[in-house]
C-alpha cells in the first residue's frame, strides 16, 4: 500500500430531531458540543483535539451518511481514490469547504456497499481532558470503532486486510470455520471496523471509549435518571472476545452506540488473531448473561453517496445464527 | 420491648457437597474459612471479628437450618423466648457447646415457618480488614441480610415490625395499598430481613456487603474464569429499591446469593417507610434491564427446628405477581 | 441514660465570603444547595432527607458557631438539657423558629469548651440518592463525623462514653497507656465524634460520607481542575486506623473538610474498641506518606453560644505529639 | 528509516536477591511469574503472549542490563546495527541461544550511554487476560515505559526522534525554551521512553500499566498489609503532564517502579507535542501534592553492554531543578 490510515475517527448520521438527539449525547452521554447550528450537531470526546467525531444531520429518516477514516496525509486520499477506483468502486470527492471544519475528503463504497470517508485534516480545538468539572455522565473519551453487518464477511475481511492494510485481533468461526464475523483494526487496540454476518450493508453499533468502569456503571445511573432505561438494550457485561467492559444503547433514532473500556495492546505482529468457537459461551459475554435478539437482528441503513437515499440491503451469505446456547 | 436485636449475623445452610461449595464460596467469592471439619464448614466476611456468618452443613438435602440474629446480651434471650412462648410459636433452646465456637442460642419458628436462631455470644477471632493482601474474588465484607418467600407478608411484617422491634425502610405495594414485599432493619441499613409474597416459608436470598463497586465487576469476572457463567442469575445491575448496586448468583445447591453495595443509612425515624408502587419500572432494576422467572419463583424451603425435615410450604395470600412491565 | 442521641447530623459555621464558600462546596465537592440567601447557605449531601447538614453563615471571623446532634425525640431534648445544668455546664434554648428549617434546638457547651446544639426536628425535604443526574464533584452522600482537638481527651471521652452514651471504636495510646486521641460513635460506624490531644477546644475537621473511592478520585482532579490544588492539604489515603480512604481539604476559610468512604460496621457491642500505638507507622497513614505538619497543628476556632465571640482556647494536657517515624 | 520500532517491550536488570524481588513483583505486585532457575526470574503481566517483560538476574549489585525494544522483523536488527555503527556506537549480537526464550538481539549504546537491546522474537506463552481468577495485587497488565535520567536531553531528543523514528507527545520546558524533559512514543499512547535532564545514563524508572485506577489503591492496600510502606516513594496522584493516575515504588533493590493507568491515544500525527511549563505547579502533580527529593534525585545505573560494570556517569548539561513551587 501506498497510504497509511491512522483510524476510525467520524461518523456522520441523519437524525430525526436534533433537540432529542442532543438531550441524549449530551446531556445523557455527555459528548462535548463543539458546535452547533440548526441542521447540525458537532460532538467530540473529552481527549479529542480534533473538531467533532460525530456529525449529527438533521433529515427526515435515520441513517448513516458515513463511517469518516483520517489519514496520516492529504496524498493518501489520492492513493485511496484509485484503489477504489481499481475496483470499479464508486468515489466522490468533497473539495474542502463543503464540510464544516473538515479538509479535502474523500467518499467511496466499498465492497459490502458501506459509505466510508477518508480525510487527513480536521480543525483543532482544545482538548479538554483535564478539564474534569466538565466531565459529566459516560465521560466519553474519544471515538474507538464501528461494527457492520455485511451479507459477506469473508468479502469485507478481504478488502480491509489485503487492500487497506488492517489487521485482525480476533474473529468468530462456524464450526467448518468460515469467518462469521470479524475485528479489525489500524490503531493499536481490538478494532476500528468490525464486521458480522447479516442483512447488510448496516451499521451494528458505534462504540465510544470511557476512562474506566465505574464510568459506565455511572452512565447507566444517570440514564436511568433522565428516564432512558427504555435506551439500555445489553449490558453492562464484559465481552470474552475483545475483554471490553460494555453497554449496548440505542440513541432516540434507534442507532446502538457502544460505551466499552478495557480492550488490549495489539501493536505486536505475532499476537496474532484469537479465534472463538460461535458457540462458546464466553465470547459474546463473558458471565454468560442472555442477549436480547433485537442485539442480532437490528441495524441502521446506510445512505447512498451518490444519490443520498438508503443504499439497498442484500441478504446475507451464511444462514444468521444465534449461538447454540441462547437457542 | 424488654429486648434488643442487632442484626442478622448468621446463617445456618445444609448444602449436600462440602468441597464444592467450598470451591464456590471460598476459592471465587472470597469467603475466609474460619475452620471447618469433615461435615462443616465455617466462613466469614473480610471485616467479621465473629467467628462465622455462613454456616455450611453437610447433609442429604440442602436446606436453610436457621437464620441467625445476634442480639445485645444474654438476657434477651430468655426474653425472646417469652414472647414466642406467649404466641403459641415453637422455640428450642441450643445450649452452650452444642454448636461450635457459639454461646447460649434459642430457636424459634416465626408466624411464618420461618426457623430462626437468636444468641449473644459467638467466638471472636481476627479482623482480616486491612489483611489486603487476602482479598480475592468479591472481596466480601460481612453478612447483610437475608430476604425470605412468606404466604402473607402482612403478617410476617407486623410480627417483626409490632414484637420483635424492627424499622421498615422501603415497602412494595399493589395498586391497592396492600403490602406485597417489605424492607425492614435493625442496624441502621435498608434491611436485615425482606419478605416477598410467595410460596413460604422459603429462602429467597442471603446478601453479602461487598466494599465497593468494582469488587462485584471483579466478582463476575472470577466467577466466569472459574467456570461458574451459570451461577450468576441476575445483574450486575441497580436497585431502584435501595438503591444497592447488586449481583444474584445460585450457589452449587441452588441457594440464592447476592452481592451487595450502596445503600444508605437509615438511623432517623423521620426518614420513613418509602413506597414503590409494584409496576413502577425503576423499583426492581433502576437501569429497566430484565429479571429471569427463576428469581420470581424460586428458593429454599427451610428445615423445621424440631423435625430436621424440610417445613411445609404454604400459598401465597396474594397472587403472585410480576410487574406489568415484563409481563 | 434516658435520652437517645441519633448522630451528628449538621454543622454551623461562620464564613468570610459566602460566594467563594458556595464556588467551593456546590461547585467543586458537589453539595446540594437547599436554600440560601443573602447571609446563609444551607447545604446537604445526596442521600439527606433533612433540609441540611452544614449551615454556612456570613460573618467577619471564620469559626464553628455549633456541631449538631440529631435526637430520637422532643422529650430528648429537656433530659440533655438536665444533663448538662447538672455538671454546672452553659447551655442555651432556640425556639422553633429562630433557625430557619429546624424545631426546637438546645445549645450546650460541653467539659472541653465545644459549642453543640441538639435537636429533634428538621425540615423533610426531597432525597436526590437516585437523581445521578446532579451527581457532581465528590458527590457527597452525608455527613459522617466531626474531629475536634480537645485540651483533655480522657476528660472530653469520659463525659461522651459516661455521661452521653457514645462508644469507642478505636484510640490512640501513648507509650504508657494515656489517651492520645479517642473516635466515638452513635451511629453505627466508626465515628461522629473524635478528639485529639491539643490546644482547644477547635475543630480539627468536619467529615463527608462518599460513595465509592473513585469518587474521591474524582474530587481530587475536578479540584484541581477548578484551581484548587492548593486547598488539597494530604492525601488521598487509606487511614490504618478507621480504614478509610481518606482525602483532607481545606475550605476557603482554612475550615478542614474530610472527603471519607470505607469503614465498618461497629453495631456489635463485643468488637471492642481497638488500641493503635501514637508510633505505629500504619495507624496515621496505612500506606506509610508523610503528613504535613499543618494537619497537627492548624483547627478553627468555636464560637461561645452566649457571646458569640471565639471560645478561648486552653493548652494540651499532653505535649502535643508527632509520631516517631515522622520526626 | 529502514526499519520499525513497535514499542518498549522488556527490561532486563541486576538484581541481589531473587527470593526478596520475588516476594515484591510476584506476591506483592501481582506479575505471572513464567519460568525462573536459580540465577533468573522471568516476569511478565496478565495480558502479555511474550515470555516475559521483566527478567531478573541475580548479580552483586543492582543495575539495568538493557532496556529492550521489540522491532517487526528480523532484518529490522540489521538495519539497526547499520544506524549505531555508523554513529560511532557500541553494538554486540547476542545469537538466538544466547538469552532464554529469546530470539537474536542486538544490543547497543546509544548517544546517553543507555544500553538497549533490539529483538524480533521471543517465545509465545498463553495470556492470562481472562483469568480473572489469577488477578492479585496491582493486576499488572503489560510492560509500559521506562525513563531514563541523561546529562543531555537535547541530544537524546534527537537521536531517537531523528535516527530511531520516535515521537514527542509531551515535554517540559525551562523559562527559555530549552528542552528539560521529553516524553517519546513509537506505541500509540503517551511514551514508550522518556528523559529528564540528571546525572547519567540512569534508569529513573520503569512503568506497568493498569486496568483501572482502583486496581492502583488496591495495590497501595495489598503492599501495606506485606509490610511495603516504606517502598511507596509517591502518590497516588494524577500527573498534569500524561494525565496519568501513577504511583512510584521503589523494589528491593531501589529500582523505581511506576504503576500508570489512563494516559491517551496518540495515534494522529496533529496532535502535536504538549509543552508545559517546569513552574508550572499542575504538572508534575496535576492535584499538586509535594515530590519527595529522592525522586528528583535518585535512579539506577545501566551495566556497559561490553564490560558488564556500571556505565559511567557524567553531570547533567543543564543545573538540576525543583520546579519553583516547590523550592
Amino acid at each position: 500500500m501506498d497510504f497509511s490510515i491512522i483510524r476510525i475517527a467520524n461518523i456522520v448520521m441523519n437524525v430525526t430531531d436534533l433537540e432529542r438527539s442532543r438531550k441524549f449525547y449530551v446531556d445523557a452521554l455527555g459528548f462535548i458540543e463543539t458546535e452547533s447550528d440548526e441542521n447540525n450537531i458537532y460532538l467530540r470526546g473529552l481527549e479529542e483535539h480534533n473538531h467533532h467525531c460525530v456529525h449529527l444531520v438533521k433529515a427526515d429518516k435515520a441513517g448513516i451518511v458515513v463511517m469518516g477514516y483520517k489519514v496520516m496525509k492529504e496524498s493518501d486520499l489520492d492513493e485511496i481514490e484509485k484503489l477504489f477506483k481499481s475496483k470499479g468502486l464508486k468515489t466522490k470527492w468533497m473539495p474542502k469547504g463543503t464540510q464544516h471544519a473538515m479538509g479535502r475528503a474523500l467518499r467511496a463504497q466499498d465492497v459490502s456497499g458501506l459509505s466510508l470517508e477518508f480525510y487527513a485534516e480536521m480543525d483543532k480545538v482544545e482538548r479538554l481532558l483535564q478539564r474534569y468539572d466538565l466531565y459529566k455522565g459516560a465521560r466519553i473519551q474519544r471515538m474507538d470503532h464501528v461494527n457492520c453487518f455485511v451479507p459477506d464477511v469473508l468479502k469485507a475481511y478481504d478488502f480491509f486486510t489485503k487492500e487497506l492494510g488492517f489487521a485482525c485481533s480476533e474473529y468468530t468461526a462456524l464450526e467448518d470455520d468460515t469467518y462469521y464475523a470479524t475485528w479489525l483494526h489500524r490503531k493499536q487496540n481490538v478494532h476500528d471496523q468490525a464486521f458480522m454476518n447479516g442483512e447488510g450493508p448496516r451499521l451494528h453499533h458505534v462504540g465510544f471509549w470511557l476512562p474506566d468502569p465505574l464510568a459506565l456503571i455511572h452512565a447507566c445511573d444517570v440514564l436511568a435518571s433522565l428516564g432512558y432505561q427504555a435506551s439500555i438494550e445489553r449490558g453492562p457485561g464484559r465481552h470474552g472476545l475483545s475483554n471490553a467492559f460494555f453497554l449496548y444503547l440505542r440513541d432516540p433514532d434507534g442507532i446502538r452506540v457502544e460505551l466499552y473500556n478495557g480492550d488490549y495492546l495489539t501493536s505486536d505482529p505475532d499476537l496474532g488473531p484469537i479465534k472463538w468457537d460461535i458457540n462458546d459461551p464466553r465470547r459474546q459475554t463473558f458471565w454468560g448473561s442472555k442477549t436480547p435478539d433485537s442485539w442480532f437482528n437490528e441495524g441502521t441503513p446506510f445512505v447512498d453517496i451518490e444519490t443520498g437515499v438508503h443504499t439497498d440491503l442484500k441478504p446475507p451469505t451464511l444462514a444468521p445464527r444465534k449461538p447454540q446456547h441462547l437457542i
